[in-house]
């Protein structure tokens, strides 16, 4: 039999963005519950570098979610390894129900992010945070006039290319089928660019490496490439079942949301990765965290007044 | 005689909001020059405590903008501490005018920032950051259950006291005439809140502490309040005269930007607390620099093709 609870607010997901939403809501005084299947700190736990999250100087990711994470603690926040499997409006509330137990709460913060799909080749996971990377403006600056692959034929991996394109001294796009599916604008400007060279009906079979990281690759043609580090640009997946039945409007990217991060959906926010946007970033994720409490914040101390 | 320079992007400010921009340029290849009148850092510099940037969990300001700045200088982005007094327009460029020099550039980012106007009572300087606060949202979790003073009758007074309510015990609004500027529902949220005692017709004369930090206020009316702390919402100063010429479209708040922080002119974009916005926090003026940078990255990278 599951138990039942009531709350104000119910954060899912503890990556950066729900960490955030939950510093800003309890310390205005607002206590949320987050609901998280994995550990705090999304896909900071699976980052090895991070060097572009303003005033965070130390370097690897785990360490800025357990920070974080100890903010969220500190305020007492409550917090359960419980996963969602679905979430139903009822009359002014909504419940949140995960494999033990039901949670009720007028206003809900998705927040689970994203997961970057893996590139399925012998030793690719044994590489991630050595040299096997799923993001150019996150790692890129790390490869400086090196040898870079990109790993896809979409936008992200065109945009990425674009990206590495004046950064590395050499970029191959390595692409499955003999077209690129980016739009016509985005693949004419990776074309464009004398250092980058498509690899076409081709896919990964193997990374080889040393201890300081990736240095070759081999592809189902036979050949086999010298580099440095390897984007892989292939996708995304979101973990969307649980939040269906709402029928939130998305598009391809994710979950539309206004500026102040509400859905097309009362008392529902989204912020962080499950987002559409032009930038996933921590630093948007946290900041969009703030502005979703925020709203949630102001919305509540209105209510209480009739 | 003035020396002539030229640049891709110019950031105008080093607050958390031009720092951001400036690590994304760079970590993108562009390498920005910042122009700031006074240290690195902005508002921080005078903030006391920062609980609520999500991973910061050392305490003041003045180290999380020694960490922001050292990121930036690690990354070797030219750095200038001169006063620009004026940005035209000639051709594709813009001319960045110092009071030493002039700069020129294609790309701008106005993060100048706003200052808070000080509360013009005696002992109010030594206090700041000892009780004396500008900014509920960062500091008003230091005094849970405790007796509050909010200085201001606009709207962000209202909205301040309104935070404030839930989490104080005691909310005394002082205001300077018999009437508050603020708008009718904003006022109407405050004055039904139990809690809080507007006093009007009164100004704060002189601020009473200790070593710990305020105790008391003493009002021209002759009045003396025990508080614990004094948050001051009489407004903000923007330095918007060396912008003036662009002829930018602003309203009450501050500059009109997009989502992508572009400005109504182009390739001039602003961020941080110079923007028109809900919510001016470090973790949004962060955001906003990322936001900023990439938009002009792709302009650039884009560009460049042609």
């Amino acid at each position: 039999m599951k138990s039942y609870s009531n709350y104000d607010v119910i954060i899912i997901g503890a990556g950066p963005g729900g960490l955030a939403a939950a510093i800003y809501l309890k310390r205005a005084g607002i206590t949320p519950l987050i609901l998280e299947s994995n550990s705090p700190g999304g896909n900071l736990n699976i980052t090895h570098k991070i060097e572009n999250y303003p005033g965070y100087v130390d370097g690897d990711g785990p360490t800025l979610a357990f920070r974080m994470y100890s903010q969220v603690e500190e305020l007492d926040v409550p917090f359960k390894t419980e996963k969602v499997v679905s979430i139903k409006r009822e009359d002014k509330n909504y419940s949140v129900i995960t494999e033990s137990n039901i949670y009720s709460a007028e206003y809900i913060v998705i927040a689970s992010g994203k997961i970057p799909r893996k590139l399925d080749a012998l030793n690719a996971q044994k590489y991630e945070g050595k040299g096997i990377s799923y993001c150019t403006v996150c790692d890129g600056a790390l490869y400086k006039n090196k040898v870079v692959a990109i790993i896809g034929g979409g936008n992200s991996a065109m945009e990425s290319a674009l990206y590495m394109s004046d950064l590395a001294g050499k970029v191959y796009v390595i692409n499955r089928s003999s077209v690129l599916r980016a739009d016509e604008k985005e693949q004419r400007d990776v074309i464009t660019k004398k250092n980058v060279q498509i690899i076409y009906n081709s896919k990964v079979l193997e990374v080889i490496g040393t201890d300081d990281g990736v240095s070759k690759i081999k592809l189902d043609s036979g050949t086999t490439l010298d580099i440095d580090a390897v984007f892989v640009c292939i996708g995304q997946e979101r973990n969307d079942a649980y939040y269906e039945k709402l029928m939130l409007k998305t598009d391809s990217k994710g979950i539309l949301v206004d500026s102040n991060m509400k859905t097309s959906i009362g008392n529902v926010y989204a912020c962080g990765d499950v987002v559409s946007k032009d930038l996933y970033q921590v630093v948007t994720a946290t900041s969009e965290g703030a502005l979703a409490a925020t709203s949630i914040i102001k919305s509540i101390k209105n209510r209480s007044n009739f």
